[in-house]
């Protein structure tokens, strides 16, 4: 993406029974591009807080409860204060009037703030977003790169904080890197047992017949809000979806696949460690279609 | 450790070919409580970058050349410019002159900078170090905690950042609330094949007899700058010393063992996952004794 366009430095709510029609006087709007943190900062110093990054399409935040039920999801995982949803929800509204006409994206961070200080450091951005017009046609190339993690890693311990969206993604990051390395555009991690987990940043749907298909969201995957919008727009359209274990074998087997996020959308995927996949350009066009409207 | 009271802004050496005797010009002392990043900072946003925490002594800052060099290890690793050592050298010194009597820490930080911005970006603090003399004396209790890895990992997927000191650290930090639900004070990391590996921000020596061990530092361990001083210091002593693959059985037949760090120095472990460990008083003193003398 872009810099960021719009900043609001908000003051968390102490606690969610607070019903307040209007958090207004919480936010304080800033330069995105001025100094506005201080180096006491946890999210600086250890990635010690949780994000959401939401699309916004022509003004309109997209999903945004799905996005605000996941930071209080992350929130618990990573024992920060409960995240104040209408407080959240207010500011992600504020952010959406900034934006511009086309594809933006707003990110909400929650740190848990400064060192030894009082509370935690909250904020939003809305920046305008990257043009991923060639990845959702021509699509990606993808390679698959070791978590690192076997697939029972996540629900035998919990400090791994899989599953939450935590700011510590330098990991997510030089995977990242790895794929571009390696001739790729994007990854898809496995454990060391050879189950498909996600992409450093996206989801994965595969599509064998008429069946959708998506690793199951146990087993430290963070579920992708795009995915579910998805699955729903497909199940209202009658095909099959479904949350399964996906061996990495079944890579090679499948008919199609897409890595799915928030502001990139369906991005249809051309190779597979260099094994091409094919394409049907028509249905993906139509699924962005889809994700490009108005979704709540 | 306490809230910063000195903090330092610098600008990096665009090439490490530059061959300045003073930095100076690159340096801006700024209020460490006042607003200095922008919410643009990929520290912030993705834990992506690099630190170190160096202990300062009655304004000696101990080991500074093991800390600069450890840092342009990490940076090789996770594709970050190479830092200027001697930029860093000169900006902990500026440091290390604002340090008060007793104990400091010096903590460096190099982030990958602004989203789409040129360069990284850079900082060094001071602050006093909290007051660890009840671990030194009297010890502290740890748990082990599966790391979620393999002893393989590290070697096998370099994009894991295994080894490198990323400002990532969330999971250690969840895995240090994970020892206090447990009524311990810290934790020791072991792989899922039974390995020891680290704590979650200090290293682990044991002693076995006359003989001091080590978890060997390939297998995705940080060397521990600490452990590495205090090494040469047991050598010179007479006693033996070992970087060894020490199974998690191991634990339970050392006949002491300490976590070593750069500012709470020589923590005595007085029992692991509930069971008690010995400790000798006053051969700890005399470690922790020359920990903190003048050390380069």
């Amino acid at each position: 993406m872009a810099a960021a366009r719009f900043a609001l430095l908000i003051t968390p709510a102490e606690s969610t029974d607070e019903e307040r029609a209007d958090f207004s006087d919480s936010f304080r709007r800033i330069d995105p591009s001025a100094p506005a943190l201080s180096v006491g900062e946890l999210s600086t110093q250890r990635g010690d807080g949780i994000f959401e990054s939401i699309g916004v399409i022509d003004g309109h935040a997209q999903e945004v409860e799905p996005h605000v039920q996941r930071l209080a999801h992350s929130a618990a995982l990573c024992d920060l204060p409960e995240p104040h949803r209408e407080q959240w929800r207010q500011a992600v509204a504020l952010a959406a009037a900034e934006c511009g006409p086309g594809e933006w994206v707003i990110k909400l961070i929650l740190s848990r703030g400064v060192d030894h200080g009082p509370a935690p450091t909250a904020w939003v951005t809305a920046a305008p977003a990257a043009d991923f017009a060639a990845a959702r046609t021509e699509g990606i190339r993808v390679v698959t790169l070791d978590r690192g993690y076997d697939s029972g890693a996540a629900e035998r311990s919990p400090w791994l904080l899989l599953g939450a969206k935590t700011l510590s993604y330098a990991v997510n990051m030089a995977a990242l890197r790895e794929a571009h390395l390696r001739g790729a555009d994007d990854a898809i991690f496995v454990t060391t047992d050879g189950v498909v987990l996600e992409a450093p940043t996206a989801s994965l749907i595969l599509r064998c017949g008429d069946r959708f298909v998506t690793p199951a969201p146990h087993g430290g995957i963070l579920q992708g809000t795009t995915q579910i919008s998805l699955f729903a727009h497909l199940e209202a359209q009658g095909y099959a979806t479904e949350y399964a274990t996906v061996p990495t074998a079944d890579l090679a087997t499948a008919d199609q696949a897409w890595l799915l996020s928030s502001v990139r959308l369906a991005a249809p995927i051309t190779a597979i460690d260099g094994v091409g996949l094919a394409v049907d350009h028509a249905f993906t066009d139509g699924l962005n279609a889809y994700l490009l409207s108005a979704r709540d």
